[in-house]
Parts: C-alpha cells; structure tokens; sequence
C-alpha cells in the first residue's frame, strides 16, 4: 500500500494506473460503513484509491473541526489489510494553500435538511469533492447512503458539471442496536450511545407505519417525534419527510420518500435517514 | 472536420483521440483574434476542438444576449479552412438541462472591474468553462489577453480546482487602427466603428507614459480619461491600473501592471487592456 500525500505524487500514481480507479474519499476515523464502500470499490475496480482529508470548510465551526475523531495509525493498518492500491493523505496547505478562493456550489437542494442546519456545508463537500475527483481522475467514486443528502448533492454536481465519475452509493452499515455507523459516533460516552439506539428507531416506526399503509406524511412524523421524545437524552434537530430527489416536502407519499433526521445527544450531532417506496 | 452537438457524441470522439488536445471555447461570430487561439493550438497539440456556445448566464441581460451576434454557417467556414478536427456546437439544453443549478465561483477577483459592472458575469464563465472541460478533457485550453479577467478568473479556478488542463494565454490581436478584434465589434456603426479606436489611443497614453518613467497610476489615468473625453460618443465606465495578477488598485507601478478599461459607444459595450512592466 502506498500512501502518498502530494498532488504531484498521487498524480503521477494515477497515470501509471491501467484499468478501472475507484475512489473513496473520506475525513478518516474508518468504521466498517467506510469499509463497506472500499469493498464495493475492490469489486468493481482494478485499482482503489482512498484519500484520508478532514475537510475543515465543511465544518460548521473551529471547534467542531478540531475535535473531529482522527486516527491515521489506525486508519492505515485497517486499509493495508483491505489491500487498497493508494492512500492520499494530504496535508491541509496541499489542498487549501494560501489564496485558495474558488467554491463550487449546488444550489436548492444543498439549502433543504442539513443545509438549513449548516449553511455552507455543501459548498465545502462539493468543493472538496470537486478537487479530489480532479486530482484523482476516478471511474467510479463511493459514497454511504447515510449521507443521504450529500449523495444528493454530489450526484447532482457531477450530473450539472459534466464530471465524468460514476458515483455508486453504499447502504448505510448498522450496529447490532441499528445507529448508523459514523465517526461521530466515537464522541458519544457510553450513556450517550445507548441513547443514540433511538434514531433507528424512530426510522423504523415510520417504516413500519408505511408498510401498515400510512402515507400521511404528517401522522408518522409525529410518530417518530413521539418515539424520539422517549429518550431524555435527545434534542432533535429535524425530522422530515421529502422527495428523495430533490427534497421537496411530501405531505403525502405517493412516490419514493426520503425520511430524515438529526438530533443532538449531548454535544454530538446525529443524522440518520431511510427511503421508503411507494406500494406496488 | 466534424461538427456534432451532443455531449454523448464529443465524449465519443474524445475517448478516439491519442495525442494531446487543444481547446478554444468560443461563443462564435470568430474573427481572426479566435483564429490566432486556433492557429496557436494547432502549433502545440495533435487534435484541436472548437467550441460554439452562445453562454447565456454570462450575459448581464435577456436582450444582451439576444442581440449578441450569431453567424454558424460563416464560423464553420472560417474553421473549416483552419482544418480544425471537432467542432461542438451543443444547443442550449444540453448544456442547461432543465433543473440545471450548480455553481462555479472564483471570489475576490470576479468582484473587481468587469464583476463590478457585470455581476453574476465571471460566475457564467467559470461554470461554463468548467463543464465544457469536464466534457472535452483537454490537455490545453486557449484564451485571447484581450478577456483579461477571464483569463485571471479561469487559470485562478484551474488552480484552486486543480483542473488537469493547461491554460495559454494568446495575445490580444488589434485591427489596423488598434481596435482589439472582439465580436461585439460588430454590433458598432460606422461613425461608433470609428471612435472605437480611441480606446487603444488611450491605451497608448498609458504606455508612452510609463515608458518615459511615470509610475504613479492617478497621473496616468487622469491623462487615459482626458484621452476617451475628445470623444464624445464614448462613455466611461472604468480606467483602472491594477495588480495584473490579483487586481488589486496600484497606486504606484512598482510591478506588473494591467491597464484596463471599459467604455460604452453608444449601446455597445467595449473592453481592452495592456500590461506594463517595471523598469528591468
């Protein structure tokens, strides 16, 4: 495995490289949902590339940047032993050397769900993925479908931009308890991650009232509140119910829905979602 | 030489290509300033690639753009003589499908002269240069000095998107009284055909000056005005003396310098610049 941290370096790997390139890109702090993606890749794939960035401008704050889980050492023995090709891990005045100032931006649907949270997100994920993609030159690029609206958003930039990148998305990985495998999840402390069990739990109500036949979109949200509210540890942030393309409110779900959440526990924010599909 | 106007059927030719390829994205109605970028890519790659795409987001205007002139049957001619390879001449809705909406933004230096008369301007450009090298995959693009913000606007976003193409810059080419060549030239009547060379004159005042050792930019400036002013039918929009890499106002020309102003001769507006050096 070789691990390589310059453009110029990582550059010069890619055009020695015959055959397909997937592509990973992820902040580190590698979980099994990362793990997921990298074996999907190894499927399709001659060679996979993984990059290791913790993209400060997509942070909503200084603080909540600085203490994002990192663990290099780790990170790097668990993609040795998924025998991965490439490994770009970039120092950060590689990617945002002094002066960087262009932004790419993916207007309406980055402003909906995670965007009202935190405005600028998105323009920090599609830039990042932007220069990534341009650096590496991928065929094909993993995302996990538990970033269900930065899949969105990534998707419909490389659709509006012409990007010539194949996006594959992953399902979300689960616990044994059904919380969604996430970095974050590392800075919840044992009580705090009990509590966290809830989200899934919320989402499988909602999927167990649509399979009984509830397509009021406003009955399973309150639903899902009501569930939410049982455990005293959870702010809840969002819960909604939209299109799964452009996340347009669905009063009633007559089509493919996206249900999606994020709470607070503690100091830690979580986001979590499902699709559910209209009845045959 | 192959005309085709799908992003499908460019791809395809592309994917055909060995060799490097040259670039020159044009919005038509070429005259020899576009031949000289053409001439130039012929001179340095195996396959040259026009593009023909009136940008309708870079226009300040709905009647800008409708009266922006259009001639496909005389610049296919032209190009055809320059024995150039591939021609894509997309309609507007391969390029803007509908739901179309993501953004390239190169901040700071879009927002100073021609940014601060054409908002939204330098945001069309970038997006749409972006898009067509996503699509075509050059290995060198080429643009005329007479755009010289775009030109700063274009290799800025290049770097910061660490976009894979090469940019030549081409010198501005000028008709026998000095008029830069630019397709808006023929939008002029002939009396305003006329007082459009005053914009070289001033230009010229410009130079002599700093040749004959003045470096401060009022003086030089207020000599430009005093120039346009004998021409009645001109009407000022800026003169500006600037940093040429970051436009930046330079009060004293202790470096590279670009001159540059905008002007509007009756309804048509009118762009030119040098760039003058320090004394060696």
């Amino acid at each position: 495995m070789d691990v390589v941290s310059t453009i110029t370096a990582i550059r010069d790997k890619r055009r020695g490289i015959m055959g397909s390139v997937g592509f990973i890109p992820t902040m580190g702090a590698l979980h099994d949902g990362h793990l997921a993606l990298v074996r999907e890749a190894k499927r399709n794939d001659t060679v996979v590339i993984v990059s290791i960035f913790v993209n400060q401008p997509q942070f909503d704050s200084q603080q909540d940047f600085a203490r994002y889980p990192r663990d290099l050492k780790r990170d790097l023995e668990l993609l040795e032993r998924e025998k991965i090709d490439f490994v770009f891990v970039p120092p950060c005045e590689e990617i945002y050397p002094a002066g960087f100032n262009t932004w790419v931006e993916v207007k309406q649907i980055s402003k909906e769900l995670e965007g009202r949270a935190r405005p600028g997100h998105f323009c920090g994920v599609a830039t990042i993925v932007t220069k990534l993609f341009n650096i590496i030159q991928p065929t094909r690029a993993y995302f996990g479908q538990k970033d269900a609206q930065q899949v969105l958003v990534i998707s419909k930039m490389v659709t509006d931009l012409n990007i010539d990148v194949e996006i594959i998305v992953v399902p979300t990985l689960r616990e044994a308890d059904g919380l969604a495998m996430s970095s974050r999840n590392l800075l919840l402390n044992a009580r705090e991650r009990q509590a966290a069990s809830i989200l899934y739990r919320a989402l499988t109500v909602a999927r167990q009232m649509h399979n009984r036949g509830t397509v009021d979109s406003a009955e399973i949200r309150n639903a899902m509140i009501s569930c939410l509210k049982q455990e005293p540890l959870v702010t809840i942030e969002y819960v909604e119910i939209t299109t799964a393309d452009t996340l347009d409110e669905l009063p009633i779900i007559d089509r493919t829905a996206l249900v999606s959440l994020a709470v607070r526990i503690g100091s830690v924010r979580l986001i979590d979602n499902i699709l559910l599909y209209p009845p045959k």
